[in-house]
């Protein structure tokens, strides 16, 4: 019987004052799907109403619904208890499809001996369940339901948690002007007008999309990366030996699903991955991802020449077993491109490529990731583990972006996706790094091609080297620009890239940064519904609904925080016309002067005018568009 | 004899200590032109040398350039003493072309009576110079003489300053490697191999770039804005009513300097608008622009309808005569587009926008900004000032972008664009606001067709309105992209947009953060010898020099003081094999295994290799590029 650790008695207690409040005048709400157990959870946000000239009669403000990744624990009806897990609300939905089995323990030796290990016995979760499996000949991943022609409950949950209401609001009037969009770009996606549970089961099933979910994850709450869906944001934790400790480690979890992160990847490299790896996955509502290779590496005392397939094969069956959604592997890092980054300015700086490719070079022959690639499928599809395929030879610096060895490992990453898709496991590959502006496009066309569209994951890029500190900036700017070119998952960056470990602070900050970005992405691609949060936000600006602009906001506290550091007062936050510029100049009165003179001269008129422009700019086009005009 | 303020007598001591000294393994040069008095300041960084598997041979690395704006200020040689204002060093240049006169005294009634204030005389600068003004019939605007074919010493020191030592580092093998730059994509820029003052004349000339240059501001460090060069980055700082008084808007101004801001406006608003900009622009090393109307209206109480000609042509006089080097004016603001704002989401934002528009609706005409147009460009022409025609109906949301009203707009800057160049005026154009990512570009392809390829200033765009609290990073995607595009200045946002007023920290990080965006888009754009810096930070990245990394970025401060937080000590800055991951894993190692694998299999295999992967490639485009291949 394992003690449990003090500390998280104590943190226990402390998550709930601290990172649990719910945000403000926001309201979890569910969404019932076909079935009662299918709840898709959302944020509600409130809204005041808008003064009008007209005191008695002020203009009603709908409320606004937000894609909500912070699980039960902003749910003030949930009971949080991080010593017994979250609620495991897909249970029945993979008992039900009654082609797994319960194991009665860990079926990798690893599994098996920590099981019993008394050293880490005080560490170790109390209510670990025996570990569901596929059974013999069958196979549980989402694609291969998808393309049986099944639609599984988590396909309907995504549908639901991606329209974020959008039906409803159509048929709503006080929606009509924020419903008003722009047409986006979207280079060949092929985005509904609304998302079906069909759709979902015809994306995975073509591979476009992915829906991360392990059977011993039943805690997931169901969410899908595939160009055609909302850009998700992935977030990095990870102890290491000389930092943090499980406690940490598991309310930097629950930190990230407050503020916007969707997956997140356990990066732990220090003692103890296993066990802490069971504390996140059994408190965590998003999907995990892991290199198996790092876990590995320890077991070897990190010596990369005496990695074995046979160990990592149990590496792998020990973490799909715990629950682990999707596993980076770099496969395609080939001998043969190995030499060619000896040129780079900065080599290979990927830690998995250059394991692997010291591993390539000891024993003068491929990878075993390479030549056991179709074992590897066979673990994957009996937990529904996704691939997130390693780019092992991603570019270090702005220099080496889209050289022959990326590309090289990129064809390879794609010839591996056939690989997968053949056992109908669930694909998703992993792109650069540091790429200037202009050359981001290429990445994603590239992608698109050798990949045969499975979705892609990109770790920003950075579009310069040369802001050490404001590196969550640089990749910002390229993660915006190949999430609108079709990534579906954009990998956070901190402040403290390249520098040192993130605290807290730069964790919310790395992800609020990278959530404006993936919305950036959307708003671009014309992704349906994105432009209502910005529409509702920007009405309540001009309508100085101060409290209504901060809750609409990726980061309220902030927003409200920076506020009050100007006008701390509350009567500084109500709606007032003029209490800002004086009664003799306010942009809302000129608003109405504005708008009396229209209804003066009428919409002939502004029609009109609109048509004398846009008749001046066909005739410029008809003269040839010609720059530079003698005058 | 006015009293000097007693803070002043402080904040000169302050500065000194503060915001003065120079960056870290830094040190201000100058690089001589064709005489002795055109001085180019530059910031030399000089680096540490790589160690290498031979301790006694270790690889030196050369000094990096940077483009320095920081003025005299972080020259431990310069004396500054911000009472004296800093040394006019055009002042020859301007005698030398004898083409202008020292009045007696401002031309202004609102100079004049400044002049003999006395409850202001108190905080009057105490070295004010008398004006200076052209000739009767002269014109002294740079654009005038690169029409006449002059090349004015402005021009050839904003050459070298372009050029940060370029031709020296070809012809110097230590740069080999670090001037290795992929070729951009400059959407029909003329970026040239080395800049020339001839074609910094010939730009000029054409009006595609300005050199805002106020014959009453000697003090400035001459510089371009135009899309054939660097991208730059302007600042806003000015005091209010309720916040900063005189010397904390000059110590902004120092501030920005420092942090590399080029140019910045000063938009106080409250009470010694006039004593302020005649501080800040004496002791200013960059240029400084204004909004005249703002001025104009604390004249009329706040009343826009109450607003004249003549008290708008006063205003203009007195800041041209104070050295105002570019007015923001809001000419294009017509009657009859005022109606085309009525539907919008968030109506008219911009402050000088909505006062001219309540000035047209008022007086049921044309503004006077309009019709006195060519008066306005007499004035410009003869003190040099240049213009940056305001976009007073840009669009203050995602929702309002592109709009008829904006683009109506639009054209017609372009048309006071010919008028100003009929006077040889400098020119350039105020740009949006809020624009989705997908609609950047065409704001700047209508800018360079309406506009006749005039420089684009833009305000970010904004690429989504869901962040307050983090616009400086929404807006510097927005940047980016359309600095690359081709627009010539960026106007910075800080972290406090739409919030409050920003302090110093956040000037820093809305300045670093335009910085690093201006600089993507001129690696993107591929202007010569942008990625030097890149490069060489890379390098040290990879060599482990912790300290080259710190200096070599855009906040040396930020990158050393977060690398601290992690690992505080001095031995932890110097590079040496293995410190960082142990004697068993170690990247420089196994890129050395990997240099000696790929000379072991020799330059043809390698070549082999890449050279197939180019085949497939092409043989993919020639079956039609078909995105999905049944496997």
């Amino acid at each position: 019987m394992s003690a449990i650790p003090e500390q998280f008695l104590k943190k226990t207690a402390q998550l709930s004052a601290d990172i649990t409040r719910p945000f403000p005048n926001s309201k979890k709400i569910y969404l019932n799907g076909s079935t009662p157990d299918i709840r898709v959870p959302m944020r509600e946000v409130r809204q005041m109403d808008t003064a009008t000239q007209n005191k008695d009669a002020p203009e009603a403000n709908p409320p606004i619904y937000i894609y909500d990744t912070s699980g039960p624990y902003t749910d003030p009806e949930a009971e949080i208890d991080l010593l017994k897990g979250l609620a495991p609300l897909r249970e029945d939905w993979i008992k039900d499809r009654n082609d797994t089995e319960l194991l009665k323990g860990p079926s990798s030796k690893f599994g098996r001996d920590r099981q019993q290990d008394k050293d880490t016995a005080h560490l170790r979760f109390e209510h670990i369940r025996n570990p569901r499996k596929a059974r013999q000949g069958k196979n549980v991943s989402q694609m291969f339901y998808a393309r049986q022609g099944i639609i599984t409950p988590e396909m309907e949950y995504i549908a639901i948690r991606e329209n974020l209401q959008l039906e409803q609001m159509r048929s709503d009037a006080r929606y009509a002007k924020l419903l008003k969009q722009h047409p986006g770009e979207s280079f060949g996606a092929n985005l509904p007008d609304i998302i079906t549970p069909e759709f979902v089961r015809d994306e995975v099933a073509r591979g476009r999309a992915i829906i991360p979910a392990n059977i011993n994850h039943p805690e997931l709450e169901p969410m899908i990366i595939g160009r055609n869906f909302r850009v998700k944001v992935n977030t990095n934790i990870g102890n290491s030996a000389v930092t943090s400790g499980i406690e940490e480690e598991v309310e930097k979890m629950v930190w990230s699903a407050r503020w916007g992160g969707d997956t997140l990847m356990d990066l732990s490299t220090g003692k103890h991955i296993h066990e802490t790896r069971e504390w996140i996955l059994r408190n965590a509502p998003m999907p995990i991802g892991t290199v198996p290779i790092y876990q590995a590496l320890e077991k070897v005392d990190g010596s990369p020449e005496e990695l074995t397939w046979d160990l990592y094969r149990d590496t792998l069956i020990e973490q799909a077993e715990q629950g682990v959604d999707y596993f980076t592997i770099h496969a395609g890092v080939l001998l043969r491109y190995v030499p060619l980054t000896a040129e780079r300015l900065t080599g290979i700086v990927s830690r998995g490529g250059s394991i692997m490719a010291k591993w390539c070079l000891a024993h003068h022959q491929e990878s075993f990731l390479y030549t056991h690639f179709e074992d590897i499928c066979e673990i994957m599809k009996a937990y529904d583990v996704s691939f997130s395929l390693g780019d092992g030879l991603r570019p270090g610096s702005i220099a080496d972006a889209n050289d022959a060895a990326q590309f090289a490992e990129l064809e390879t990453l794609g010839e591996l996706t056939k690989t997968a898709w053949q056992h109908d496991v669930q694909t998703m590959i992993e792109g650069p790094g540091h790429v200037p502006l202009h050359m981001v496009k290429e990445n994603m066309e590239k992608e698109l091609e050798d990949c045969f569209e499975a979705p892609f994951y990109t770790l920003g890029p950075l579009t310069t080297d040369i802001a050490p500190g404001y590196d969550h900036i640089t990749s910002a700017i390229g993660a915006a620009n190949i999430g609108w070119y079709g990534t579906a998952m954009l990998c956070y960056v901190t402040p403290k890239e390249h520098l040192g470990l993130p605290d807290k602070n730069d964790v919310r900050e790395g992800i609020i940064t990278y959530k404006l970005a993936a919305h950036a992405a959307d708003l671009a691609k014309g992704f349906p519904g994105a432009q209502v949060q910005d529409n509702a936000l920007s009405k309540s600006r001009f309508d100085f609904r101060w409290q209504d602009q901060f809750n609409l906001s990726l980061d309220p506290e902030k927003a409200r925080e920076f506020h009050d550091q100007t006008l701390p007062k509350d009567g500084h936050k109500v709606a007032h016309f003029c209490s800002m510029c004086g009664p003799k100049f306010c942009s809302m009165k000129i608003t109405q002067d504005v708008r009396d003179y229209a209804a003066k001269i009428g919409v002939d008129e502004i029609e009109a005018i609109k048509k004398g422009m846009k008749e001046k700019s066909e005739e410029f086009e008809e003269a040839g568009s010609k720059l530079y005009q003698e005058s």
